[in-house]
């Protein structure tokens, strides 16, 4: 299929019109829920996620068996600054390493049965350094929403978007400070390694950066454009198309919360389809979750990209999906019922 | 293979006689840790967790393949106090549905490839209620750590000892104020759901089971015997053994971290190749992690025992494993290293 949209007009109307979940299998599942051989609630949050997936996936009894994430690498104009430990051409050779399945996501998606896929959006074609002016023309942002958009699989039942690109927490960082409060300090961190010089560095890419692009304040569509990379952008494009295929998703950390907050900015509840996987290490990354309303599920100090955050927590959906789709009730199991 | 042992001294001494993780394997992984591809540290608590469970296999690229987890079930003669929401009789019935499979540790094995054993201890036999005196007699308590030392299958490569006993978290709480500071009320909690007047009704009966076994204050395996149940001392010798045969384990829940931290109490370290896999919402759990020094690595509000919160965290250390031993390194990929 092709994406229903060749503007980011196109776009905005796309997250508009989006569908809510399935009212009556939230219901059924609830229900369901409350007569599983347990006392009531004590299985926390995975009844929580048990029941919303359920809702989305318009069953009141889901397993997770198909899950999909999605590498998108772009390279970035404002790496030339210098804004990251790593150089530019990591971008592509850590591609080759996804290829070829020697990186952490490879490993993660064989663990959790995930299928991957990797594209490089680009790669030689960085985008314009955007503290000279916007990152991307329309054309070019909405090509990459598209790239996104297309590589969600209608057939997966869980999707991850992940990233890699040299450069992009800088991006994040930017993306953050237009939608949110706060200046370019307070959104700057460490990305993959910079000292203590790197940051500062960082924080003032960023504040040229907002001050080269005033109309990207406060608009997320604009944001994504002006600030972001061709990966963010896809990134945004998939989470989207991900809702139109009723396909829940796992936010992964820093840089895929940026892309997501673009989304939400541009539509209020555009990620009500989403649950946040992992609070990565990365220093803006709590306020930027608090900021789009999500509670990470996990937190074990990652700080590494390439959706492994969102990767490490497909098990805990698929684990809440399995003791609610297939624990016995009370009935069942002839067990005496506490309440 | 029979147990080491026949006496608490013995098993005092079994303990005491532990051998640690291989250094030479430590350093093996570290310096493997190193060179993997991505920034050093952006793994987080992964990369620690890689070393930490490679030195206790001695074993510098090891894989989880082989987890087991243990149900072990036990009726408690403070069930007849009326300290849970739940009948005694529902102990045997969930032993029934964990052999039937419909209980959620079934499905948690399941989606994290692990093989499940449930042994009841003597159901129809409940221990002592320890209001009275000794819950269990050294005989007894003997009997019930060589069971759970003799469940470990040497094969296993991750152990989780998980429990079910009606009453149980009263005998965990004693524990707990038996070993530790604090009152009753500090250490009990709503296990399967009780409300105010049984939380305050599991206080009376902890409170009296301390006065009527003064001999367990502060001695970790006299309060094992005394306060304990025998799916706790199953659980205690079962995690002894794995120390035996080099199988690192995932603490699970309060019940749980209350019988592990009898064996810390009787020879500190002992605990040491165990890892707290949930942070329970069960209310004396946060403290009992701390004061056996354990930081839990998944939160997600379960309160159910059952060994289902290591069990989540199984996902968490096969993932920690397979990264750690299926990525390439910076030279096998050809990747610019940013050091």
């Amino acid at each position: 299929m092709t994406q229903p949209f060749s503007s980011l007009a196109d776009f905005k109307a796309v997250l508009e019109q989006a569908s809510g979940p399935d009212g009556s299998a939230i219901e059924a599942a609830q229900e369901r829920n409350n007569q599983l051989t347990k006392p009531p609630g004590a299985l926390g949050r995975l009844e929580d996620l048990a029941v919303w997936y359920a809702g989305w996936r318009g069953d009141a009894t889901p397993r997770i068996e198909n899950p999909q994430v999605v590498v998108f690498a772009g390279n970035h104009g404002v790496a030339a600054r210098g804004v990251s430990a790593f150089p530019a051409e990591v971008t592509a050779q850590m591609v080759m390493n996804f290829q070829h399945g020697g990186a952490a996501i490879n490993q993660l998606c064989a663990t959790f049965g995930a299928n991957l896929d990797v594209i490089a959006l680009d790669l030689d074609t960085p985008t314009a350094d955007f503290t000279a002016g916007p990152a991307m023309s329309e054309d070019e942002v909405v090509t990459a929403l598209s790239t996104g958009w297309n590589a969600v699989d209608p057939a997966a039942d869980l999707f991850v978007a992940g990233e890699m690109g040299i450069g992009n927490t800088t991006s994040g960082a930017a993306i953050c400070a237009a939608l949110f409060s706060g200046s370019a300090e307070d959104w700057v961190g460490r990305g993959t390694g910079v000292d203590d010089a790197g940051l500062a560095l960082k924080a003032r890419v960023v504040t040229e950066g907002l001050a080269a692009n005033p109309q990207a304040k406060g608009n997320g569509l604009e944001t994504l454009r002006c600030l972001g990379g061709r990966e963010l952008a896809a990134m945004a494009g998939a989470i989207a198309s991900a809702r139109f295929h009723k396909i829940p998703v796992i936010i992964d950390g820093f840089i895929c919360t940026a892309a997501a907050a673009c989304l939400e900015k541009t539509c209020e509840g555009a990620l009500d389809h989403t649950v946040a996987g992992h609070q990565s290490r990365e220093a803006g990354h709590v306020q930027a979750l608090q900021e789009i309303g999500k509670e990470p599920l996990l937190s074990m100090g990652l700080r590494l990209g390439e959706g492994s955050g969102a990767a490490l927590a497909i098990g805990v959906l698929k684990a809440a999906l399995d003791c609610h789709s297939g624990m016995a009730t009370f009935a069942q199991a002839g067990v005496t019922d506490g309440g």
